[in-house]
């Protein structure tokens, strides 16, 4: 079992704005979606979490390791420092997709992602401290089997970012509706899933799909811990595992049970 | 006929430097990724140009307007301030995946993606000043047909980002393979395509063909101008009035004819 | 008493890099020094301290609530992105000359700020846990009075500046050499100090030393905490007072007693 | 004779907004503070402009090169990025300090740095291309003879904070007074002056009356040029021959006559 505490990132009523008085400059645009995300990965990865881009105007994150009040600042420091705002709900499952859902719903009842008078919600709990454990999280590192060899140095690089994505989209959704797993790109040929208690066999059967349905090959590092730095890491250490190996799936199910950073 | 210059950026052997001596931290990596690219959407944007973070260690830049010597600039700038360098190839073509090709060529005959001393490569050549046209460049913005109602304030997060990734992954392989066009995600439920001298039938057959495919509804307005600043935005005027009459695709073939920003 | 844990930043080797191989664009350098700043303002900040840019490549922070293992974890981050690293030395004192000297010393132990090999340097420890009080800092806030109708709206801002400028100089010798307190410059009118326990006839004898010394006129507010935060807002609120009362120095000598953020 | 085009950089009702509706964390404000600047650093930097943080409320540009709709476009891009805006003025002059008086006169006409409603000014005019020369601006790179192994290694930081600072505030009031000339800290031991037609024999009597003042050694190159990066490469070129020679002021007085920068 895993308890996944997910947060769903929201920029309050971010499409008007990007057309109010008349469409803002995109290149403006891209810069302030992506330093919004370079700076939440900084806030919440300096306390043990991950934060996903996935659509930049909702973002999901895992937080296990990070309270209420951590969220309350990081959302301040925000507001502080960008013209927009963001609202945070903050939700926990025995899956990721659970969690998200419990996160999304807060968020809706709170009101719609284009309501005006809606602004800087923050809603949901935290596990509680004691009980957290050292498995609580299970991530997944995926990349694509030689693709620099078989792709980046071969084909024109926007034929190349189709294979990813074509991996990627088919991944993400298998992921999801197989194993209630998130599943999100992180650039290159990368993918990184949170995900809910799976086994080996669960891992070789997803590469499996994706190889059958897009001809992709992926290979995939597995590892486990009390926040997601920690079972991140596990998983880049296991994915080394299969460069270094060949194996396409590589577990590694040890935890530290460390305490997760204050 | 279009005249698309695009460069293709690339980190210089990124692969290897993200886990040496051992896997650097995700959150470095992402922020690290999203900084170089928003640095790059302000010093290419501010000549009036576009980049796209497709998969971010490699990225697509519309650079009509910029010279050799502005490429030159922000290498130099990008290697002062970050712990990894940037090779840049620029090229032109009458379609954007045709000056894409000759891009990505002549970075790959400098050497591999993964070549530890292949470093700050820049090569290729601008568009003569007296060859440029008004009528270079036409740019198409896509978005989906009541995404916030539909999607956002009724799906958790994950599976609305399921469905614009596969709308997404769908579009962006069929305009290539039809069209010979680029199509970039750029946030929310907005793709923002280079394209070639399509008309508005053929925005019709693709939008047409992404409903067929995947049960996506797009809209699309689509412009057309001398630097992607120019039709960029003409596409997002023509993309108000989609969102105003429910058209499903506006062109806005009207052309400034204005000098591009020196 | 004060309780004051201060951290000597220093960018390695700094001095070389920006001549090596010749002298780097000095727009380059300027915006890697101040990122640099705003990052370790967030990082640090964000566990309750204060960081000065002070130098740029010599930094002074106030780290009470912060340990050796945030301060490592903050300098991996560092030398993950950006082209530079950073030593870090941490200090404790009764007063805040006594720690930040304490805190030069180690680093200086560890060698030269431009030694080639020198790099990462990590010394010194926090104050345990145990032996943290509310009453740890002190912290003034000053700012010159009527500033605006004074100065920015009558003179050139350059003269302005030198009138600010000749203030903050006067005044930051005078803090350290009769107060042992550490005063910095922190934009527009506004100076922050880090003080020993000073009382408010001592801020008083400061402003009107500056007053007598430069004729800038300066009133001050004072608070106390457990971090800087803390103990900076409330001087904050303190200056607040001045502004609504004309008074000179306002002192909040209210503790929270609040436990530092986790 | 020097021509210098200089700009006034102004955020707009900036210290109310930082109190407004209670006091904004600190560290968010410095965070806001030096990314702005270092925004704008790359923005007039690219155009090969050079701008001072001063006040960072307030800052001051060397702009020759670029235009007022150059300007008009790093205003709305800083307007769609920051939750601030800011005011731009430009002016011309034979002395830098003449060339800021005219371009802080404009603002101030157009209302008070704290006047809520006055916001997004742009004043001005840009040197007409014709009237430019390689000759316009003349600037100075100072730094203090020895100071690693003077202060850096051998003070606490603070301490040699002191030293610099003193230097530093003499210096910029001096070259203001009796040379009308803008000088600029910029981190490390670094200054950089925006000059009047000195020659040699004035940086040498500059330098005395520093060293008589406050007992600081400083050195300095000087160089000339069409923009401010090319005159302030010189000046850097010829500071590194003081640093090889001992020489105390190194000037270079050839020019490149190379067109600026598009």
């Amino acid at each position: 079992m895993t308890n996944t505490q997910v947060t769903h990132v929201q920029i309050d009523n971010y499409g008007p704005w990007t057309v109010t008085p008349e469409p803002r400059r995109e290149v403006d645009l891209q810069t302030l979606q992506s330093r919004l995300y370079a700076d939440l990965s900084q806030l919440v990865g300096n306390r043990g979490g991950y934060v996903f881009f996935s659509r930049f105007d909702n973002m999901v994150a895992v937080t296990n390791g990070l309270t209420v009040d951590d969220h309350a600042l990081i959302q301040e420091s925000v507001g502080n420092r960008y013209p927009v705002t963001m609202s945070l709900s903050v939700a926990t499952g025995t899956t990721p997709a659970e969690a998200l859902g419990t996160a999304t719903e807060q968020l809706q009842e709170a009101g719609s992602a284009q309501d005006k008078s809606r602004r800087e919600i923050l809603r949901g709990r935290a596990i509680e401290e004691e009980y957290r454990t050292g498995e609580d999280l299970q991530i997944a590192h995926f990349d694509v089997v030689n693709a620099t060899g078989k792709y980046t140095d071969e084909l024109n690089e926007f034929d190349t970012f189709i294979e990813i994505e074509q991996g990627y989209a088919e991944l993400m959704r298998y992921m999801r509706q197989a194993y209630d797993s998130l599943s999100f790109f992180v650039g290159g040929d990368n993918i990184i899933a949170v995900c809910s208690a799976m086994d080996a066999e669960d891992y070789r059967d997803a590469v499996a799909h994706v190889s059958d349905a897009v001809d992709v090959e992926l290979q995939v590092g597995v590892g486990r811990g009390a926040v997601a730095h920690e079972a991140g890491m596990a998983a880049k250490h296991a994915l080394e595992e299969c460069r270094a190996t060949g194996e396409e799936v590589h577990v590694d199910w040890s935890t530290t049970d460390a305490e997760p950073p204050a």
